[in-house]
């Protein structure tokens, strides 16, 4: 047996795959591939929390910690810890149960992300400084850069690091370490050696939700992740509304941006606490949103988002100095903006191009990003097109009956069908976190329609039909709706159910997206044939049934396998821009790359949108 | 008696009223109230500047101190030390006499500057720019970048430009100015023309006195000059007693910093105020000062100043946004601080280099900057030395009975005599802005001792004839006094005299520069008849008489007509800073190309300064 043989393993259901080396611990290998399983002891087999079922290969046999927490037929079958096991030989097949993972983290707060070579903008390093002598009397600062100036020659330094200056290089007998962004910004000096000590941040402003990631820049570890909704929302739930309140006065913008960086400092602070990281070691965020949301957390005025030609006021990448946002990291931390596409093509949409590699896919591909504001992305082979569509919060759950967002409680999965035991239809469904239901959130209304179009119950123009008798449909003021779960099984201890409200809601929702990728197709002068590979990204993709999907029109009529959901790609493209600057650098020349389709400026997009509203004939 | 009470005080003549606890010490109320008294030794009761007139109420019973400074019948009018009387009840009247008052200077706030081609780090650039739509989407930003890029590649802009920018572009027709400084960053976008409006501050923080100019970058013009006392005088007189308050707390340091910084924004605001300049017009501030004054403008801890080796937090020069140091100019404008050279030599030295071009001098040459510190500069005419030596406030006139600083009522110039006429001594003089005398400033301090000396009623040790009669000398408890201005003829209807405290005092104050001058001698192998040229710089040059200076041994035995008064060269050097980067290259240069000469390392300096202190022979 060759310890240095590489192994193959397939990690389910998240469907990542990593070959790696040989006599590794499983649970390392999980955590690289951030997989975010339970592991309350930290890794010593005490807790028996990160169990898993292995298959296939060759790994070391069961320990004493493992005979503790399985039968012998458990272990028969395969099921270990994750954390006592090696592998050895061999392809395997990782599965995950549901109780092995750590359910703080909604599986949509992450996303595909390529594996990716640290190489961050921060850089610390330790030096040993000679003392002062009035032989050589340098002063504190030169006498740093005369030792690091082989490596690097920084050219800016914060003025409150200089006023700790002399008191640090005292402190610790004259060894210091310097961290450094770009090489050519000093952030910090601090007494003593803290190298470990290299945090980052990558951030997601979505319309809706915000995502955080907390990462170790020393070994690309993702440390904690947070999830908060973004409390701008208060102010209107889509861009639009928000435009408007902002526009309407300063104090309005002002407090809009006050509003999400609030949130996102308790967020950082709760990521710190638990980890238990002083702030003064984050150096840098990488935040991306969409470009209302870029520009609502700069506090620069929107307004001109919302009229033709709809122009940013700036679309480069942007760095700023943490306390200038009154950002929760370092104060001379840097806030680095990716850079935005276009007016309603936001540095989210960049960061997914980045995740998934656009670039490099095989063509034509498309992505398309799933949110309040959706975007698409289309590479042809030749070139890259990008173009917005308001969706709308539809999918998010906030304009319909019972929508809500996918938190635990949320429905997720629904499967209706009639049932001939009781001559009536049946709903079958899944809530996140095993609750009872308070809600559905957006792949169960996909799911819903889908299947009340199946069954007849609706028309492709979702109007109920008056021929269908059901216990579960319900008439009331001429408006029909279909109660999906009763009362008494619901958290909220009340039917849930869909009505032709929320059904037309979702349709014209559908019918953004769907116009949208018509349009760049068309405007391409491709065929839906010819697309090789969807990629469907956003927090919402991941429950999403694509079959599901595909009949109520949000998809085109592709090949099912060539659809992959991709998770939440914003956050993980920020978090590879992070971790490396080449990435950025490459980001940020993609950015200028990519050609932007303004929707509105497309003469035929009202008739496109409206052919687009209906149900697609099966 | 309860301590617990509040006590009240009305300040007069500033009509300022407060109600304080009981027991406070009058001076820290007096600061409070933020009334500039002096207190030259930082309020420990060995100065006696800070005399006050206090009735009403009950204080504290007159200490050792005041007994020192003030006559019984002084004490029973009411004369205290501010810092030595604390008040414990009632209600009290507070009178600060004009001469503890730190006053407003009148004149010596320009000194000579080499005609200056205009070459600012500043430049304003006005484009009109093409209307955004839907066929040219670029963002706001990029649409001015593309426009200026032929010229200049800035690649800084402050966030609040960003938040601006979409208005500022479309409210004046899509014409903009753009201001940047080094071509690289920009300061601020303006909606039209405004490239008429471009001005700069040179500024010199003395550790006595802060000189401000403020200049028209347009056309090289200084449009205002302010000359304030620096209101770090009442945290102690000279450079020591500031490092002794300021290491005793982060508290104290940010309170020397607060103080300096206000005083300047109060200068800044009286002179834009009379120039009817708009602050946002002002761009950038080039800043001079001894390394202690820097760093504390900067919030630098100094302490490491006052120890051996003595080395600066830091000596290159540094650019810090405005707004990072609260200072009232357009908050993205930049602070200029020139490089110091050591720890006791600061950019006001190299400022004072600048000036006079002390690079292409006729050599050897020497630049001798009179001040509570005072720095020579030599160029052999191979190389440039420096060295600083500590004089003291004494030449402005901080531990001299009747010492005052240049200012309106003080004598600046004195001519003894014997006025066979009247068989006695006969004195003439000439005051300020020709006002009723005061007291006395440092170069009349010089005519008295040279003509003292010359008449034989001092010996060469400052010491008092003991045969020469007249009614102006006057003996008290072994304590020989020469009254120059009798009470009926001064301001402040007192006799003004000096003692024999006071001629030690300024011989002290001259052997530490006169030692300073031959040590760098010394140390360079010249002889004094090999120097070509001696500039003196500094607000007090200005009247000083030669031949006096040089019968007092302040300047070596020269020919008088090598020495020239330059002035305040530190601010006309920081003003050639201001207009033209090139200068400012060569500062920086020379910054680096001067060698620091350590006095307090020389081995025989104390031997030297002992020597220096008597009167040379005539």
């Amino acid at each position: 047996m060759d310890k240095n043989r590489d192994v193959t393993a397939i990690v389910k259901p998240y469907n990542k795959t990593i070959v790696t080396a040989s006599n590794r611990v499983l649970l390392d290998v999980l955590r690289e591939l951030e997989i975010p399983i339970r592991s309350e002891c930290g890794g010593v087999g005490e807790c028996g929390k990160c169990k898993i079922l292995l298959t296939g290969g060759i790994s070391t046999p069961p320990t004493y910690a493992e005979k503790r927490f399985f039968s012998y037929e458990e272990l028969s079958r395969g099921y270990r810890l994750a954390c006592r096991v090696r592998l050895l030989e061999g392809v395997f097949e990782v599965s995950i149960p549901p109780e092995s993972i750590l359910q703080r983290y909604k599986s949509a707060d992450i996303g595909f992300e390529k594996p990716t070579e640290l190489l961050p903008a921060l850089r610390k390093i330790f030096i040993v400084l000679p003392r002062a002598t009035l032989e050589d009397v340098r002063a504190d600062f030169e006498r740093i850069i005369d030792k690091i100036k082989d490596y690097i020659n920084p050219n800016t330094i914060d003025i409150d690091v200089i006023q700790k200056l002399p008191e640090t290089i005292r402190l610790n007998d004259w060894s210091v370490t310097v961290t450094t962004w770009y090489d050519r910004k000093i952030i910090d000096v601090e007494a003593g050696d803290t190298r470990d000590k290299l945090y980052g941040l990558a951030i997601d402003i979505g319309t809706s939700k915000i995502v955080l990631h907390l990462v170790e820049l020393t070994n690309g570890n993702t440390l904690a992740i947070e999830s908060i909704p973004n409390p701008q929302a208060s102010y209107g739930a889509d861009i639009i509304s928000r435009l408007t309140y902002a526009l309407q006065s300063e104090d309005n913008l002002k407090r809009l941006q006050e509003t999400v960086i609030k949130a996102i400092n308790i967020a950082i602070d709760r990521m710190l606490s638990r980890t238990n990281i002083p702030k003064n070691h984050v150096y840098e965020a990488v935040v991306v949103g969409n470009t209302v949301m870029h520009h609502l957390f700069l506090g620069i005025q929107p307004k001109y988002l919302g009229y033709a030609p709809y122009v940013p006021a700036i679309a480069k990448s942007l760095a700023i100095i943490a306390k200038d946002l009154r950002m929760s990291i370092h104060r001379n931390g840097i806030i680095y903006m990716l850079p935005v596409i276009a007016g309603y093509v936001g540095s989210d949409a960049l960061a997914d191009a980045i995740a998934i590699d656009i670039e490099n896919c095989e063509t034509p591909c498309m992505l398309i990003d799933i949110g309040t504001n959706s975007e698409i992305l289309l590479n042809t082979g030749k070139e890259i097109y990008a173009c917005s569509t308001p969706a709308g919060p539809a999918f998010e759950g906030a304009t319909t009956s019972f929508g809500t967002r996918a938190v635990a409680g949320a429905i997720d999965q629904v499967f209706i069908y009639f049932d001939s035991s009781i001559q009536d239809f049946a709903v079958q469904y899944h809530t996140i976190g095993k609750r009872k239901p308070i809600g559905l959130c957006g792949s169960a209304m996909i799911d819903v329609i889908a299947h009340l179009y199946r069954l007849n119950i609706i028309d492709s123009r979702g109007r109920f039909s008056k021929e269908i008798k059901s216990r579960r449909i319900i008439k009331n003021n001429n408006t029909y709706s279909f109660i999906l779960v009763w009362g008494n099984e619901t958290e909220i201890k009340r039917d849930i159910s869909i009505n032709t409200k929320d059904i037309n809601e979702i349709l014209l929702a559908k019918a953004a997206i769907a116009s949208g990728i018509r349009i760049l197709i068309e405007h391409t002068r491709l065929d839906y044939t010819d697309i090789q590979k969807i990629y469907v990204a956003g927090s919402f993709g991941t429950y999403m049934n694509v079959e599901n999907a595909i009949t109520i029109g949000l998809l085109p009529k592709i090949d099912p396998k060539k659809v992959e959901f991709v998770g939440n790609t914003a956050i993980s493209g920020a978090k590879m821009c992070l971790k490396n600057i080449e990435i950025r650098r490459k980001a940020e020349e993609l950015a200028r790359k990519i050609k932007y389709v303004e929707l509105s400026a497309y003469q035929l997009f009202n008739k496109i949108f409206i052919e687009s509203i209906p149900l697609p004939a099966f």
